[in-house]
């Protein structure tokens, strides 16, 4: 069960980074390779001509849980194994949005054990059509599994990708979920199924939106408002992604995890955007519980 | 007494404003006051000839505190005051730290109370004879209290300033003090004294340490080093700093507590210095227990 898991997510890895390559026409992923843990293969690639940072970061990793984390992740096993893959990419254009997946496996040796994944999209500027394309590729891969998911995983995305201090969501959504336990929600292989799915979805779709922008012609002001959008995107990853967070607790090697953070930020005091601009607009539009898919 | 705080807080927040505005030479302070907990005046300085961004943060608030917040400060009166001045200041020449000062006061209904505060200095580049200088003025602030208080505020500094995920600490240090309660530590007015003793040092001390630097050329090499040192920066103060991480669950104005985070700012995955570069001697110094001030 492990080896297929870990020979999968490896395919999807492989597959994506190909496919981001090939859309960008220039950089190539950089992969260091760590076996402190199990297997870390950590790909970065590093100003392309269409991305600026990105990373597509795989592991595979078991060993013994300290207390802390047992009672944070509420299991009774010690003994773990985990495998996922990570991405988040910042593109150069501000027009091309953010995107960040994460599909992920974890088991105890008390038979604990579940999926966890998403998808989400921030773009720097919310384009209706862009959202629509968007939420409804991520519902067309929910309602191969079960009808019901897509709602109930998009509300997810709504909670978690939420930045409280700014009252925003970090961008669009999309899908997240957790605690996909096989014999409760489904058996082992279709939720198996369903998260190789959501990894396979990844690469179509985002290159599909990313193709859409990338020539499009962006001003100072754009560049600008790009970069403290990514100050919002540090923000959220670094004060409340639990991902993050629990690694950071647990010594894990902060570059493969702070890949995530984009190359060039900015922080301004209190910028506010013209009244009417496209940048007022896409604030209206970080909000929870919008009906993409169905507008 | 909380008049006298209040006064005695606002009169160090201007004092400190006008020597930096002399400082820079350009740029001016603007101020925002907010009154709906008490009184805060934000002021910030953007753009200037020798700071890019800077804030220098007042505020006085009442209330009543929430149980997890009681619980979280470990005090048993739930209305509160609590007064203090808060400041970063980022610069834009590389060779010139930046450096962070906060001074409060905090009392509850039941007779709890003490103060807090501290100076630490983060050169993008440690130079010796500055570090030198600035823990000697900061001893000297001590030592007009007590002799025994610099070295114990010097380790608390270390050790609050210090980025786990990184085995890195923040800058140089300097001095951090927290619960000195009046009547325990020392008289209210020893306090309080020794308080405001540390708010008048800084503006000589960091007006003296700009100086010596604001105009050193520097190349592209440098500039791009202190950006990536702010990375440094706001990783500490988004996924540590107590008094961010307080703010931003109590729900205070993020825009005046995120003064803090620079304007420009960059992240690369796994940058590594020259062997015997500046940059690579600064991160041999970014550790705890160096003893300048007796160097």
């Amino acid at each position: 069960m492990r080896q297929r898991i870990i020979a999968e997510f490896k395919r999807i890895q492989n597959d994506i980074c190909a496919a981001l390559e090939e859309c960008d026409g220039k950089a190539k992923f950089h992969e260091d390779r760590y076996t402190d843990r199990g297997e870390a293969l950590t790909r970065v690639m590093r100003d392309g001509d269409v991305f600026e940072k990105g990373g597509v970061n795989f592991s595979a990793s078991s060993g013994t849980l300290p207390p802390a984390i047992l009672d944070q992740l509420n299991v009774k096993g010690s003994k773990y194994f985990a495998c996922g893959v990570s991405i988040v990419i910042h593109p150069q254009n501000p027009w091309v949005p953010i995107i960040h997946m994460n599909i992920r496996y974890f088991e105890t040796d008390q038979g604990e054990s579940w999926f966890g994944g998403g998808i989400d999209l921030t773009p720097h500027y919310v384009d209706d059509g862009e959202a629509k394309y968007f939420h409804e590729a991520m519902k067309a891969t929910c309602d191969k599994w079960k009808p019901e998911a897509f709602s109930d995983f998009k509300k997810q995305a709504d909670d978690y990708f939420y930045i409280p201090h700014r009252n925003e969501t970090r961008g669009i959504g999309g899908i997240f979920f957790d605690h996909l336990i096989p014999g409760s929600h489904g058996s082992f292989d279709e939720l198996f199924d369903f998260v190789v799915d959501v990894g396979d979805s990844f690469a179509p779709t985002y290159v599909y939106l990313v193709n859409r922008k990338k020539e499009k012609s962006f001003s100072d002001e754009n560049k600008q408002w790009q970069l403290l959008r990514r100050g919002r995107y540090v923000e959220f990853n670094l004060v409340y992604d639990r991902g993050t967070k629990f690694g950071l607790q647990t010594g894990w090697r902060a570059e493969s995890m702070l890949m995530s953070l984009p190359k060039h930020v900015s922080w301004e005091y209190k910028f506010a955007p013209n009244e009417g601009s496209d940048e007022a607009k896409t604030l209206t539009l970080l909000t929870k519980g919008v009906d993409w898919a169905d507008s």
